[in-house]
C-alpha cells in the first residue's frame, strides 16, 4: 500500500511507494561529463564575465585577473535588475512591480572540472563565506527583502554552464514558499512554544532511520515527506533562525561536502538543486524558524499531477534513501 | 526592466522578461515522433491492459475486445490503491495515511499516432464525457475528496507511453494547490461578493491583449502571471463552480482542440501538461470558485530558484504568447 505523508513544515503531501521502492540504480539521470572548451568561469577568462563584485584572491592581486580562488560576479543574463525603483502598481485585479533585485553568480573554484563534492574542503567553506558576505552586503539595500542562495548542478537541473557555480537572487518580496514555511512554523510555535524544526531534529535523532550523518553542530536528514527520491536536508542542531557562521563554516562545509559525496556515490553523480532557506531580513532573529539547506536530486519528472495538485509522487521511501546514503563507502 | 507579476488566484509571483522575450522558435523542446512498436493502448491489445472500467463501444461489443472508440482502464502502476481504509495516523510530529484512491487512464483513441489536437473533434468531446462520467462515479466513494484529471503529452512532460492518454487520480484529500486557489477565491468573494475568475474574465475581455480565442460559452486566455511560456487557461464564461457538461461538451471540445492546435502550430508540437481544476466534492456548487483547464507547455526547466522560492521565471510575456497563438494559421 502506498503511503500519503504530510511535510509538517510546508504542509505539502507526498505519495510514497512503499512496496516497489526504486533503488538508486533504477534512475537514469546523470550529470554529463564536463566537456571543457571555452569557459567564462575558468581562470584566465576573467574579462569575459561582468566585473567582480568580490573575490578571494591573494593580497595585492588585481580584480578581474587570475590568482583568485573564488569569484562573485553579476549574472550576465540577470532575472532581476539592480537599478531602478520598485514602482508597485495595480492593473485592475492584478498586481505588479518592477523586477528590481540582484542576480549574482558565485564561482566556487577556478578549476573547470571540480564540483562541490570533489573540490578541496576549503573551497566549500569559502563558498559558504561568500554566500554570507553577499547576503550581509545586500541587506543594506532597503529594496531587498530576501536573498535566495541556490545551486543547479547538471543540465537536467537547469545549469546552463558546466563549470561549478552557485547563484543568488535578491528579491524585493519574501518568496511564497519561504513565507508558507514561516507561517506554518509560527503557527506551530504559537501552539507549542517550540520550534518545529527543533522538534523534527529531536524526533529524527531518537528514531535514527532517516538520519544520514551528523557532526558536532549539524545533522543531515532525509525528510519524512520528501518531494523527490534522495531529497536531503541539512540543519544546525541548535536553534539558529538565520544562515550565519558559528565562528567558522568548517563543520557546515564538512557535512555538506560529505552529503554531496554520498549522493554522487550512491546515484552516480545525479543532477541536483540545492537551496538555502533562511529567515527574511525583517525578522532575522526569531524562535520559530530554523535555517536549513535543501538538496533535491533531479531523478523524476514533474508532470500534470504534480503541477495540478502540488502533491509529489516519490518512488523511494526516505528511510531507504537515508540507509543507502549512510552506508555509502566514500 | 523585468516585471514581477502576481497571480491573483494562486498568490504566486512570476518574473517576466519583458525586453528579451523568447520567441516561439527559441525553445527546443518538442515531442518526439511516435515510434510505434507494441502498444498496450492500441486496438487489438485490450487484454494487455487492466480490465476496462468503462468504454465507448458499439452496442453489443464485448469489454476488452476491439471496436471501442475510447477506453478507461486502471493504471497498471497506480500511485494509489483502490482497496483499503485510510487509517489516518500520527507518528510524533508527522501525519500519514494509507495511499487509498484511484488512478485511471483514459485512452482517447484506438489510433496510436493521433493526439488531442489531431484526433476527430468527436473523440475530444468523448474524452470530456469520460472525465465527467468517471468523476461522477468516483464521487460515490466516500473516501474520495477530489478527482484530478490531467494529461502529460510527450516524454519531457512525464508521459511514459506515447499513445495519447489522459489520467485521473482520485484523492482522499483536497490537494494543496486546489485548496490554496479556493482559499484565495473565497477570501476575494468575502471581500467583493464576486467570483475572482469572473472578474478576470471581465477584465481580460475588455483588455483583449491576453485573449487567445473564445466561443459562445468558453474563453481561452494567457494568464497575467503565467508559470511557463505559452501557459493557457480555458474557462467557462458564465460562472460554473464544477466541471460538467452544459447540455453537451461540444463547445468545450472545440476551444480545447483549437487551443492545442494553436500551441502545436506555434511551438512545433511541444510537450505539455494539462490539468482540470474544479471544486471539491464537499462544495461542488458555490459562488466563489470557477472551474478551468490549465495547459502548461513544457519549455523551460525548473531549477533551484523555482524549487526554493515558488517563484517562476518566464522569458515570454503572456501578451506576446497570446498574440502568437491568436495569429496562428491553422
Amino acid at each position: 500500500m502506498p503511503e500519503l505523508r504530510k511535510d509538517p513544515v510546508s504542509g505539502r503531501w507526498v505519495i510514497i511507494s512503499i512496496e516497489r521502492g526504486k533503488r538508486p540504480s533504477d534512475f537514469g539521470m546523470r550529470v554529463s561529463p564536463k566537456k571543457g572548451g571555452f569557459c567564462a568561469f575558468c581562470k584566465g577568462n576573467e574579462r569575459t564575465t561582468p566585473p567582480e563584485i568580490m573575490a578571494f584572491r591573494p593580497d595585492g592581486s588585481k580584480s578581474d585577473t587570475p590568482g583568485w580562488t573564488l569569484r562573485v560576479v553579476s549574472n550576465k543574463f540577470p532575472a532581476l535588475n539592480v537599478e531602478g525603483d520598485l514602482d508597485r502598481k495595480g492593473d485592475g485585479i492584478y498586481d505588479q512591480m518592477n523586477g528590481v533585485g540582484a542576480h549574482e553568480v558565485i564561482i566556487e573554484s577556478p578549476e573547470h572540472t571540480l564540483t562541490l563534492s570533489t573540490m578541496p574542503l576549503k573551497s566549500v567553506e569559502d563558498a559558504l563565506w561568500a554566500f554570507h558576505q553577499r547576503i550581509t552586503d545586500l541587506k543594506n539595500d532597503k529594496r531587498v527583502k530576501y536573498v535566495l542562495v541556490f545551486k543547479n548542478e547538471g543540465d537536467d537541473a537547469g545549469a546552463s554552464l558546466e563549470h561549478s557555480h552557485s547563484q543568488l537572487i535578491a528579491l524585493p518580496i519574501v518568496p511564497q514558499l519561504v513565507e508558507e514555511e514561516i507561517d506554518h512554523a509560527k503557527h506551530y510555535y504559537e501552539y507549542k512554544e517550540r520550534c518545529i524544526f527543533c522538534d523534527i531534529i529531536d524526533q529524527e535523532t531518537a528514531d535514527k532511520t532517516r538520519v544520514i550523518s551528523e557532526n558536532e553542530d549539524f545533522i543531515a536528514l532525509a525528510p519524512f515527506a520528501p518531494r523527490s527520491p534522495f531529497e536531503t536536508m541539512i540543519l544546525p542542531k541548535k536553534h539558529e533562525s538565520s544562515f550565519k557562521p558559528n565562528g567558522s563554516f568548517k563543520l557546515l562545509a564538512e557535512i555538506l561536502q560529505k552529503t554531496l559525496k554520498q549522493i554522487d556515490k550512491v546515484l552516480d553523480m545525479p543532477p541536483y538543486n540545492l537551496m538555502i532557506h533562511t529567515s527574511p531580513f525583517k525578522n532575522e532573529t526569531n524562535d520559530y524558524y530554523h535555517w536549513h539547506i535543501e538538496i533535491l536530486p533531479k531523478l523524476t519528472k514533474i508532470a500534470g499531477f504534480e503541477w495540478g495538485s502540488g502533491f509529489y509522487i516519490n518512488p523511494t521511501p526516505p528511510e531507504e534513501a537515508a540507509r543507502f546514503l549512510r552506508e555509502a563507502k566514500l
